[in-house]
């Protein structure tokens, strides 16, 4: 909050030293992009409030939020599309975010009995079945063994869902935003299976949830000795309770259910254990009736972010598009963008980090003259898979399944710079 | 907040599958890394609260916070220490993150005269001087041009200040904590110079703030024009109020104070301005009565982290030893440790990104007997240079200055596993 302070407390430095910015050739400076001579503007010529007065000193924000001009910047639920809140979704706003690191507090949310808030004291992991020492640890147990951190792409396998049988959600927050990008620290789970000794017929995993819905799924063993981690902090600090606090699994390129949270036990087996989450739910119906099962790895994928319907092209002349790509086979490779519905396609530009199994951010900066666009991308990853149009998908997989829908998405930009969910023929 | 529903809506599938992990054998089930057979523990064998009751839906948290558990987890201040809190400090607490981010609500804070609250659609950057178009950008008009992103640290010069005469503060957060490491997304400033286009004569820049006290400091041009960032999301989303909201400047391995938050200026001159925060502050007075000007780099430096006075060893046996190491002129090549006060040095194992003047994670994971430790971290560069010992720093520097301080940090670890802050030799 800033302090209104009487003007008897106005700063003598701040008050010259804005009236030698304003007093600074103001004649002839241009309006930034318009290159106009700017008009005098009193954002310039004059002091305003948070040059004038005191703000909150360093005791005031112990822990600290987003400006209050950033108020928009949240995660938004559809609690009203399922039976309750408690088992229910919502989504990361992508067409506010920037480089790659989803912020903690607007990770998408997906909970089957709510969020269990675990008194990290009296946590424990066991781990049983086929081993030659079933152990519990406790979270200090965990933390004093050699630890990792690894930045990993998270999205449910039915992110786009509601997409496979035409444009449905009009925003990529909804469309796209059951995805998020963090940097996770924890502990190979090879390492504690190793420590417990694995019997030579363990051949699958069940992870086991400690929240009210005893969440679970079966892993094969293969992928849990080789990539997965134990996590017990994101973004450099604990879990958020949301995300699994204090333990969750991260299971890097494969669908987020997979990522058991409040994560309680593992058991070893030798097969897969069919639960409710891997039998009625994450399998993926087919035109025929028959349903893939096991579809674990999320496939090359990508966004615009921006433009698109929650963030619509304000001006004519420079702009930036920007969006997201990811695969969970390898790294984003490239990506390409079109403008014009997929008849002619762009390089786009990768920045920052080109990690594995991350998102990755991509750019165009264009020139935009108010005509009509159709804005698409197509990621292309290390494996040689380029993402692949909705149709094409839909030959193969029919529109039964509500998984695994990772087909190009297309924004319709009006000549207004607002945009809209589009099917292409 | 864990709704505590009547028993009547207990989950039947929660009990079941508590009772099936309870009952699976935990006769023999071993305590994690102490390797004795457990007595039955009632946290593994009773249904916990957080399993019987459902807990908040998707609609609780729009944008989420860390557990309760974590209250400890915050920025520490010293504005006891100063004439006021808008003129003040507070500290990271690094030895309560891991990974390479530090969360942007745990930044640490350094103000001049408090924290600006502005308004980005009133805000206006102005670039001036010796330029041939001088101009005004709003914040639109930076978010339409090329951007970037990149993980950086920012250490104030500072940092370690009150050290240089012996050990003071008990605490890596207090001796150290003046540093974070954010991704940060920007425009180079050199698209913006190239817009407003420079006259042959320019050399210098000086950058101003926003706030209160009107901060302001001299860039050589050349540092400008190379890696400078003008930076308006960290972390993903929006720049925090008390890191610069809506515009702050990112000067990639140079001393914090440079790093002008709420910059609403930039002039191009031919010399710098010896601006206050440049002359009777930031300068490095020297034992002899002389000062050394404009130094700008941070050199090479790292502390353990864990084991420190706040994180004290727990527990015998095996153990993880963590902390940061960074360098403004590079990478970090290789981090040694010692136990034993430097007569013997390890190499830590490096994890994670290692990324150009970005902070870097070191682990060493090691058996404690008990015995008494004198821990010691030593950081290498890219150009080859190595973090000199305190006493090799004071026979350069004298001990008049505060500034730039990156000589190696000890703890001596007592038996009973807590430590405290000492000076060797």
């Amino acid at each position: 909050m800033q302090k209104h302070r009487p003007p008897g407390n106005l700063s003598r430095r701040a008050l010259l030293s804005a009236a030698a910015a304003a007093g600074a050739g103001l004649a002839g400076v241009r309006s930034g992009l318009a290159g106009e001579a700017a008009k005098p503007d009193p954002l310039i010529t004059e002091v305003q409030d948070w040059q004038r007065y005191l703000g909150d000193g360093v005791d005031k924000r112990p822990y600290g939020s987003p400006s209050k001009f950033e108020k928009h910047v949240i995660r938004r639920d559809v609690s009203w599309l399922t039976a309750s809140a408690e088992s229910s979704v919502n989504f990361t706003p992508l067409h506010e975010l920037d480089g790659i690191i989803t912020p903690s507090g607007l990770c998408f949310e997906r909970h089957h009995g709510g969020v269990a808030e675990i008194d990290p004291a009296k946590h424990r992991l066991m781990i049983n079945g086929l081993v030659d020492k079933p152990l519990v640890f406790t979270m200090d147990d965990i933390k004093r063994m050699p630890r990792t951190s690894r930045i990993h792409f998270l999205e449910c396998a039915a992110n786009s869902g509601m997409e496979w049988r035409g444009a449905q959600l009009n925003g990529c927050q909804f469309t796209h935003g059951m995805v998020h990008n963090v940097m996770y620290t924890g502990v190979p789970l090879k390492v504690l299976l190793e420590e417990a000794g694995l019997r030579p017929n363990a051949m699958w995993l069940m992870l086991e949830g400690g929240d009210a819905s005893g969440m679970n799924r079966s892993l094969p063993l293969e992928k849990g000795l080789n990539d997965v981690l134990l996590a017990f902090a994101m973004n450099g600090e604990a879990l958020r309770p949301e995300q699994g606090y204090p333990l969750r699994a991260v299971i890097p390129g494969w669908e987020g259910n997979l990522w058991v949270k409040w994560l309680r036990r593992i058991e070893v087996g030798d097969q897969p254990w069919q639960t409710r989450e891997e039998t009625s739910k994450y399998t993926d119906l087919l035109a025929d009736g028959r349903s893939r099962k096991h579809t674990f790895v999320m496939d090359a994928k990508s966004v615009v972010t921006n433009p698109s319907p929650q963030a619509p092209l304000k001006y004519r002349g420079r702009n930036v598009l920007s969006g997201f790509a990811w695969s969970g086979r390898g790294t984003v490779t490239r990506v390409d963008v079109s403008l014009d519905g997929g008849r002619n396609w762009r390089t786009a530009r990768i920045d920052g980090p080109v990690l594995d199994k991350s998102m990755t951010r991509f750019y165009l900066d264009f020139d935009w003259g108010g005509e009509e666009l159709m804005v698409q991308s197509r990621a292309m990853d290390s494996t040689g898979y380029v993402q692949p149009a909705k149709s094409e998908l839909r030959k193969v997989r029919g529109v039964n399944s509500i998984y695994h829908n990772n087909g190009i998405q297309t924004w319709l930009v009006r000549g207004n710079g607002e945009s809209e969910n589009v099917e292409l023929g």
